[in-house]
Order: structure tokens, then C-alpha cells, then sequence
């Protein structure tokens, strides 16, 4: 801790959500950071802990985000399409803007109107700088506009980007990710599909084909993926499982070399991968709470392919812990500042 | 219902773990067949309902393996290995045994060798009848010894088979089987890995390369698949999601057609493929406490992937279900008898 | 099965619902009974398994509810205050009307003004009979109108009843009645309280005092209780635990007397109290998906208490399953006609 | 932070367990202390992060429980009877033993006679402070040997002691205290009961009477409880549901008046009672990873009851968080050192 303890200010659009409430968390907890405001415009004048019940001892209220302080950082926490309408309101209160939403992660306006339905600010995607720091550390000191990534694609490129970095992965192969996610994904909405009653214990097919995500992936790692995302009963965690069929023969002691290579100074990527005791590959409750993403993988030399596990606290490394990152990254600060805290365990759907 | 009414007698053999209790409870509302017995090596003695509290109304008590009954039918619902052990006196007891385990599932000698610690009574296996019966029902009648198919390889094959009878799949492509399964596969033993605070909300892979199914499914499918298996938050079911890149163009109208053809006259398969509510694609919760096995696919034409989702309950189309629906072809009986029940929605876990 | 085989009509209002699905689900397997129709106002015209997903074999869709088909019964599984409106509906449309709401159940106008919004149709409570057949079994035959007992209430009555009739409680002792119940009460509806995230792994006092089950309880029971309710992370079930406080001291065969003179001809009320295993007291998995209530009781000696567990499938012997039952009686079938089935095991949430 | 950072020593003995894994993540973040071993009989040499998979990045192995350093904390996370036999042992490695078993938490050698089976140590009993913090924060400073509270037993002290300070309740009155907890509870052990497919989805009666944190409960409330404990599907977290019946009318401003007198100044106690929103009383999920004990209350007029509810997370403010705070105390450091940390929202089992 310096001089500079809580001289930073920092405030939070979209504050009522599940990632609007992770960032409150995160930023009350920091040690650079004061929280400047939180904004809601659904429940502007009450009390942040009516919608966080964990963050019940702060005295802080939701204000109307249409007069929106003055501050070091914003972090935009609200649904797609939000930011993009909002973005030049948000770049007036702060020379720092993370964007939390996919609108600003996209390369180029083409790829919203094939993937989205559009894109009304299309002058910033360019300068706009996509938020896997691990992938993109260099770009962010002095950013503007930080895309954080999103969650199903962090796990599923952490996985794979030392595939390709190395060789071993070529890009004409098929590759297939299957991904498993936890029900805050969905946000706190909370429709019929969302219900208690119909949402435990599923393993739930929603997005077989053409999720999203398949195209931040695309854009990020260079190749294309097959990419399928089933919900399942847990409320934070997201789980790839990458089958990929390398050309050549790889072994384990190159897979290692690989991952060792990209990750080992890295301060939110772990390695689990066929240790010993329960808990011998990446799981999501492992990482439950922490900023970690964990990479283990497996090499099936029968049939020529090898998966990759990757898992990730949706709510933490897959979208609140990512932005935070990206934000110490950005304003050259330590990258661990207010990230430090230690999963739980155990603990129930992580 | 006619005159046979309930003249039939039938023995559980393992009759404590889930399975024997899936069994017993199938068999006590099933119109044909009279339960004649079921063992249990470390609890005869006690009634049913001490291991099982849904059938305390049972008035029926474990008796002692060793001493066998002669019943019409045995059902063998022991641990990998027993029934290789025993299979001499099970098929002393009774005309048509029903084996539940792996043991007389593939269909070699050679196959154990690879698999399991290899097999003590080879000479049975060119005569195991092997039932999936969608897949032998032809052969089940009359017969000795029926191997009751696995539940990861069930759900497996039913979505798969239809592919390659209608030459949809070759065989020479890469299939992707990601199968997600519940905490009642792995019985009633419970290790620290299965105990509640370790196994609640877990995205787990217990089997990343080398599950024995594998070799169920390659021998009954004719064709090498990768397989991978997670175990999810939930008790009952199965769910296997398979990933193929066929060579050929594929419509949606081809593959209704090879679905419809394969499965319309089935009276325990059911397509669920895209339709709108809450449930459109197949989930082990929409199949719960019954024996149906659901079917669905969606093509992903931009990578030339076909997405095919299969789901069932483990303990009833994955084992008990499935092994009374083959005594009931062997038998000549209404191949539906005893299993007719709806399952139940909404229930926690399936 | 007899020659009166599905002779008999039954009719569905309110089919969208958890309630009218679990009634299509036993009605369809009733041997008597053939639907003749599930009314919805919002999905008129779609298939049932578009809801009720484990219907999907059913070919049955929901009909408009303002043009009701003549029918020898009627289920209304609508939501409280809907059948006071259309009682007279109803009742042209049946001989036999079976409401599952709390609209009849309270013998006096006086008690709607008390604990509801008051009654637009009081008329009809003096010939309404309460079902709970344990208690009003003697009423129901030829019953134009029947108010199936609540989830809540039929717990704690079934488990208090005895020791009322057997004077172990005089009715001025304070009565504790603790309840847990699952998700499924709350309904299909899905706001944010019953969403997923916020729902899961939750002990949630959601009705502290002032539930209106109290006052049904108070009702038939005939002594006032002291009644708080707890939504826990199941979705069927309900869970009474009764502490009591009886005047003179009780001991254990006193009790066993007073319940099993209470239950032993029951059909669907088993005694669960003490034996060895997992499973020695009642508990809504053990029960789920039948229509057992289990009853079972320890005593304190130390400070005078006896503690009294009272366990079912709020969905079944809670609601649906207790309708049935209800019309059976009041149609002279058998009793157990169409509620045979025995519960899964294990399952994951009730 | 001073310049007393990390200039204590700690060691957790019984490394392994729930327990012992949460008291490692705390010291591992605590500003003040420096872990210097934790100890395993069965796993020495291991790394902690075999058996504490959220501690994988820990660079620390269990050591052999017989040769203890000397330290200045020692705390004892062994099963029941573990540390009455070796306390002369952890007396002599470090000045201040904070032990969490139930070994030093009753008065009197009576006592264990009474509820346990005897005691081997009992000349340690009369020095010994129990220690919920809030009771007996006074007796702390300097203590060699800290009895840090059973978690039941302090959600229910918390509950209830304002009551009895001030006089709401006289102690001779039935007093109903209805506990629901999560699996944590039964340790990392995992026999058939606490398996995930039988100890999911339960509300199981795992002790209708005779508890023994009951006598705890009445040593440090000075009054006889009647004491009941449900396990629910949760992992972390117990609820005390007190039923209480006041002599005298009581009114809520008397009741926020007790509590607030009692814990305004409390940094570990929070009042949760009545508001809007989504958690309007206290809940475990609303406490999960955090030290708070939440408290709530519900006044029912009309039959004289007072309903309080008391949360928390059994592993934190029911164990581990609990014998830090009480080190803490003891050591004359900042109360909440290490403790800080806010809870997760939402979490699935908290």
C-alpha cells in the first residue's frame, strides 16, 4: 500500500446486477480504489445492499445514471447495446472506461452486424482495447476504452491460445468446445427458464450452435471453433472442455513446455492436470470466489486428440475480476491490487 | 393385463446399491413378474426398506447371495466382475439372466484384455445378447445371458446410430462425445470425492480419456469416437452431447428422416429437437423417473458441424429400465410392461 | 381394472401450472379416469408437453377455460380467488367439482376476511368439504364441491391430528410448527426470489408469522399453533417439524398407540421413526414422488418436548396426488386408483 | 497494516479437514500472522493444496502432527477427544492455543460426563475462555487456552442472549430453537448418509433431541432449550429458527432496542429484519464466505411468539473466522484483522 491508497475514484453503471454487485465487492475491497458512486435506474435512492444482501454493511446508495459523477474509472456493468448507446456519456466522466458488456469487444463493425444487430458507435470499436490481460497486457496502460472479455470465451481461449502460440495447433483443425455454466450468467432477471424449479439439476443445451462468444473466440485465438454452451446446476463457474485433434503427435512434456511457457508468470492462471486426491483436473468450484483461471488438459493417444480443461468463476476472472485487472493494468497500478482474496472452499455451485 | 398375471418370478442379485433398488422397484409394480428375492451379502436379513426408504412398504427382506432361488428371472445388479465370477450359479437359478454389469457387454475376450483386467468366463460371451433392445431386439428373445447395456454408452449410441445407418456418418470423421452424468452412476459406496460438500455443484472430469464405454460404444456403433466424461449437480441421468463433422452437406429434413425412420415406432425413444418453451433440446430433467430416451440435433452450418444431444435417466434407460425392457422382449412379454410410468416434472436433480 | 375402465371424465382447469401438470401426469395413468380437457388461457392451442415436458408423449392441448366441456370431474388448479369466481362454472360443468386452491377450504366468510382478501362467493363453504380423506373421508362420497387440503397444512395436520384425538394435546399448549418447503409451491411463475441464483442453497424464512395455512390448520385441527415457514433448496416437499409441549408426560408406546390406531388402515400415511440406516425419520426424499406422508416422533425427556416429523411431496399428497384421492373416495373407486406409484430413489430435490 | 506485520507465528493442527483448510485460508490473508506449519497424520508431506484445492498456489506441506514448532498461535482443528488428549502437547509449543473442538467448551467436568463420555483433562476446563467473542471478549486478552464456540450453538447464543440480558426472557420459558445446516457441518470424512445422492435435496431430522451443542447452548444462555437440527442442501451455513414466547407483551421497538443495545458496536454482527427486496431475514447465502452472524426478528402478536432467525456461515463465524477473531482478541490485534472480507453474492450452497 503507497501514498496513493484510495485517491482513485471509480464508479459503476448497471450497479443492480450480479456483475454490478461483484464490482462493489471488489472495489470496496480495494486498496486503490473509492467507490464514487453506483449507479441503477431501476432503484436510485435505495440502498446498494437491498439487491447485494453481502454488501449490507456499506453505506452507499444507487444514484440515477443519467447524471453520472466525475471519476477516475467507470466501469460499465450493463446489458448489451447499453454501452454503445452510452458511450460518449461515459467517456465524458472518465478518462478510464471498462466496458463489461460485448458492445466495444469485436474487431470491426462487420462482425456486429454478423453477430449481433448491429453497432451504433462504430468510430470506437478501433481504439477500443480488448480486455484478456493475459492476452493483451501491453495494449492496456493509457486505454480509454477497455473491452473486458467475456466469460465462456476467457475459459475457452486461456485454454487454447498456448495451443496456437506453440504450433500445435495449426487452425484447420476441428476444434469443439463444450462449455458448462453456472446460472448468474443469465443475470438476476430471472425468467421462466430461470426459475428454481425448472433451472436445478439441468444439464440444459441453450445455445448448441452460434453462441456469441464463438466469435470474440474467433477473433481473439485466430482460428475457427465448434462451440456449444450447456447451462448446468451451479451459479458461478465456467467450464470449457477443448477436444482438438493436433496434426502431428504432441506429448504431455511438450504440452507442458507450452502451458508452462505462456502461464507461469502469469498471476491468475493456475495449472491443475492430473494430480493425485479429489480434485485432479480444473473445476469451476476450485476456483469459486478467485480471480483464477485453471488449465489442466489430457492427451488421448488412442485417438489423436487432446483436451484442454479450462475453468473460471464467471462472475470473478469472467467478468468482474477480469475488468478489475484490466483496470490495475491500465492505471499502473499492482495487477493483484484488491484481487488477492482465495476462493472458498468448499462450497456449494461455485 | 391377461392371465399371466404376475406368474412370473424374478430374483435381484446386488439388491442394496441404487441399481438393485431401481430394479426392485420396477419389478414390485410390474404386472407380469413377482419378485422372488433379493440378496444382499452385508445386509440379509434386514428389510428392503432399510436400504431403500421408497419401498418401505415392502414387506420383503434381503436374503444371503449364496443361496440362489430358482426364479424365471435373475437380475444381476453386482459390481464389474461379480457376474463373471458367478454366472454359473445365475444361470443355475434361473433360464434367463439379466446382467446389469460390464462384464458380459463387449464382445471379446480380447476387448477385456484391453479394457478390464480380462475375463474369467470367456466362453459366455459369444452368447451374451447384448441389449440396447432399439439395437438387438431381434435377438432377445429366448435368450440366456443378456448383457444390459451402460448408461453413458446407451445415451451414446441411441443419438448416434441413426447417422450411421443412413450413412450420414462414414466412419472414418471425428466424433466428439461430451457426456455429462449424475452422482448416482458411482453408487452407493461413497468416498470423499462423492461425499455432498465435495460433489455439490461440480463441473468434474472424472474420465477425460479412457472410459470403458468407450469401448461399448466403438463395439456396438462400429466406429471410434473421443469420449469424455463430467460429472454435473445432479443424481439421476445422462446426458451426451455429440459433436460430428460429416463429410457431406446435411439438411435438417435428412435428418428428421433418419431420426423418424430409426425411432417413430420406438416406445422408448422420444425426438425433442427445437421446439420453443423452456424445454427445447433434450435434458436428463425432462426424462426423470422414466424410460424414455430423448433425442435432438441442430446443424451448425457455418462449420460444418452437427450437433446431436441425448439424455436419459442412468438409473432407468441407463440400467434398470433398460434391463427390464430387454426381460420383457426375452420374454415375449408387452415390451412396455412395468415402464410405462411418466416421469416426473419438475423434480431437483433428475 | 374392472369394466368402468376409463368411463369416467376428468377435466383440468388451470393445466399450465406445476398443479395441473402433475394432475394431467396422474390422470393419464388413471384407470378410471380419461381427460377430457386442460384449459389454459395463455398457451390455448399449444401441446401440453409444451409445458409439462414429461408429457410430452400426451396427445392433449390446452383448451380456452371459458368454454368448459361437460366432464364427471373437474380439477381447478387455479391460482387463489380464480374458482370463487367461477364456481358456478365449474359446477355446470361437473357433478363433481375438486379444487386444489384455498378458495373453499376455511369453514366460515369470516375466516376470508380474516386471513384473505374476503370471498365474492361465501355460498358455497357450508357444503364444501375439506379434503384431507384421513380426516373427512366420511364426507367426500357424493361431495358436489371439494377443497383439497394445502401442502403446509396437510403435513402439520396429519402429524398432529393423533394426539388431539388421543388427548395427548388438551389445546392450550404452545405449538411450534416449523416448516421447510421446497420451490415448487411458489409456482411456475419465476420472479426474482425464485430465480436460480437467488433461490439455490437458500434456509429462507419467507413467511415468519401470519402464513395463511395457520389458519387452515387451526380450522381442522381445532387448537391454535404457533406456524413459520422456511423455503429451503428442494423443489418438491414439505417438511412439518411440530414441537409440542403436552401437559402430562407421554412415553414412547403411548405415542406408537396413538399413531398406529391413527394410521395403520391408511393408505397413504407411513410411520418412519427411528430404525437404523440413512433414512430413520421422515424426510420429503424419501417420499417423493408418491403420495405417502411419512410420520414420525421422538421424545425429549429432559425438558418435557416432543418433537414430531411430518414429511410429503408438497406436490402430490400436498396437492395433486390428494386430489385424486379426494375424487376417488368421492366417487367410490378405489383409493389408491392411480396413485400406486412408488416414489424414486434417490432423487435429487424432492 | 504496522510494523507488526507477520511477526506471529501460527500453525493449524488437523490441516486437513474443512476446518483446518478454512483457518489456513485465513492466515494465509491474515496482515499479522505467518503460518508456520499445519499438520496431517495421514497426509504429511503433502502439499495443503492436495486436500484444499483453493490453496494449490500455497507453497506449504502438511507436517507430522508429533512434532510441533514452536509458535505463537496454535490452533487445533482435530475431531472431538483429539484435543483433550493433547493438550499438554499444544501448551507447550505456543502461549496461546485456540482450540475448535467441543473438548474445552463446557464449564465443568459434569458436564462431559453428562453429554460427552467424560473428559481426560479436565484441570484445563476452569482456565479455559469459551469464546464467542461478543460474550466474553473481556476474558480474552492474555488467555492461554481459547474454547472457541460450536456453530449451532452460536447462531443460537447470538439469537437469543439480548433477550436474556434484558430481560425479555426470564428462562422459564419453552424455548424452541429449530437449526438447519449445511453438510460442512459432518467434515470432509463422507460415509453413505453424506453422500451427494442421499444427502442431496434432504431436510433430514439429524438430531430431533440431544444435541450436544445444546448444552453448550444452555451453559452460556443460562436457560433450557428445547433444541432440534435439520440438515438441508447447503454446504456452508446454519440457521437458528428460535421460537420464543415473552411473559410479558413485547413490541418491536423494545426488540430493536435489545438488539441494537447488544451489537451496534458488534463489527461481526449485522440485523437483517423486515426490509424489502429479495432477502428481507437473516439467511446463511446471505452470509457465505463472510464472519457475520445476521439477526432478524418477527413479532406474532396473535399468539404471543417471537420468531427470531439468526445466519451464518458455519465454517467461518461458526468456526475458523470465529477462532481468529478470538486469537485477535487475545493478542491485543485489530479485531477484524483478516476477517474483512465480504461475503459472495449470490454463492449456491453458502
Amino acid at each position: 500500500m503507497s501514498d496513493t491508497s484510495d485517491t482513485l475514484t471509480a464508479s459503476v453503471v448497471g450497479g443492480t446486477g450480479f456483475t454490478g454487485g461483484e464490482l462493489l465487492r471488489l472495489l470496496d475491497q480495494h486498496p486503490e480504489f473509492q467507490i464514487a458512486e453506483a449507479t441503477s435506474r431501476s432503484t436510485a435512492g435505495k440502498s446498494v445492499g437491498y439487491k447485494h444482501p453481502n454488501l449490507r454493511h456499506l453505506d452507499l446508495r444507487f444514484t440515477d445514471p443519467e447524471e453520472l459523477a466525475s471519476v477516475d474509472v467507470l466501469f460499465a456493468a450493463t446489458p448489451h447495446g447499453v454501452s454503445m448507446e452510452r458511450i460518449d456519456a461515459f467517456q465524458d466522466a472518465a478518462d478510464t472506461v471498462v466496458d463489461l458488456s460485448a458492445d466495444f469487444r469485436l474487431p470491426s463493425e462487420a462482425a456486429y452486424d454478423e453477430w449481433y444487430d448491429g453497432h451504433v458507435s462504430p468510430e470506437y470499436l478501433d481504439d477500443a482495447v480488448y480486455a484478456l490481460p493475459e492476452l493483451t497486457r501491453d495494449e492496456l496502460p493509457g486505454a480509454d476504452l477497455i473491452a473486458s472479455g467475456g466469460c465462456n470465451a476467457t475459459a475457452s481461449i486461456l485454454g487454447l491460445k498456448p495451443l496456437v502460440d506453440e504450433g500445435i495447433l495449426a487452425g484447420d483443425e476441428q476444434i469443439v468446445i463444450d462449455v458448462k455454466v453456472g446460472s448468474s450468467e443469465g443475470g438476476a432477471g430471472g425468467g421462466e427458464a430461470s426459475s428454481h424449479p425448472e433451472r436445478s439439476g439441468v444439464v440444459r443445451p441453450y445455445a448448441p450452435t452460434g453462441h456469441r462468444h464463438e466469435a470474440e473466440i474467433e477473433a481473439y485465438l485466430g482460428l475457427d471453433v465448434s462451440f456449444t454452451v450447456h447451462a448446468v446446476d451451479m451459479i458461478r463457474g465456467a467450464s470449457a472442455t477443448c477436444h482438438v485433434f493436433p496434426g502431428e503427435p504432441v506429448s504431455t512434456g511438450d504440452l507442458w513446455g507450452a502451458y508452462r511457457g505462456a502461464y507461469e508468470e502469469e498471476p491468475f492462471v493456475r495449472m491443475a492436470s492430473g494430480g493425485g486426491g479429489v480434485y485432479r483436473y480444473p473445476e469451476p468450484k476450485t476456483v469459486a470466489g478467485s480471480n483464477f483461471a485453471e488449465i489442466g488438459f489430457e492427451v488421448d493417444a488412442s485417438n489423436k486428440r487432446l483436451v484442454v480443461f479450462s475453468a473460471i468463476d464467471n462472475m470473478m476472472k469472467g467478468s468482474a475480476g477480469q475488468a478489475v485487472h484490466a483496470a490495475n493494468v491500465a492505471l499502473g497500478l499492482e495487477e493483484t491490487a484488491g484481487l488477492a482474496s482465495t476462493g472458498l472452499h468448499p462450497v456449494g455451485a461455485p
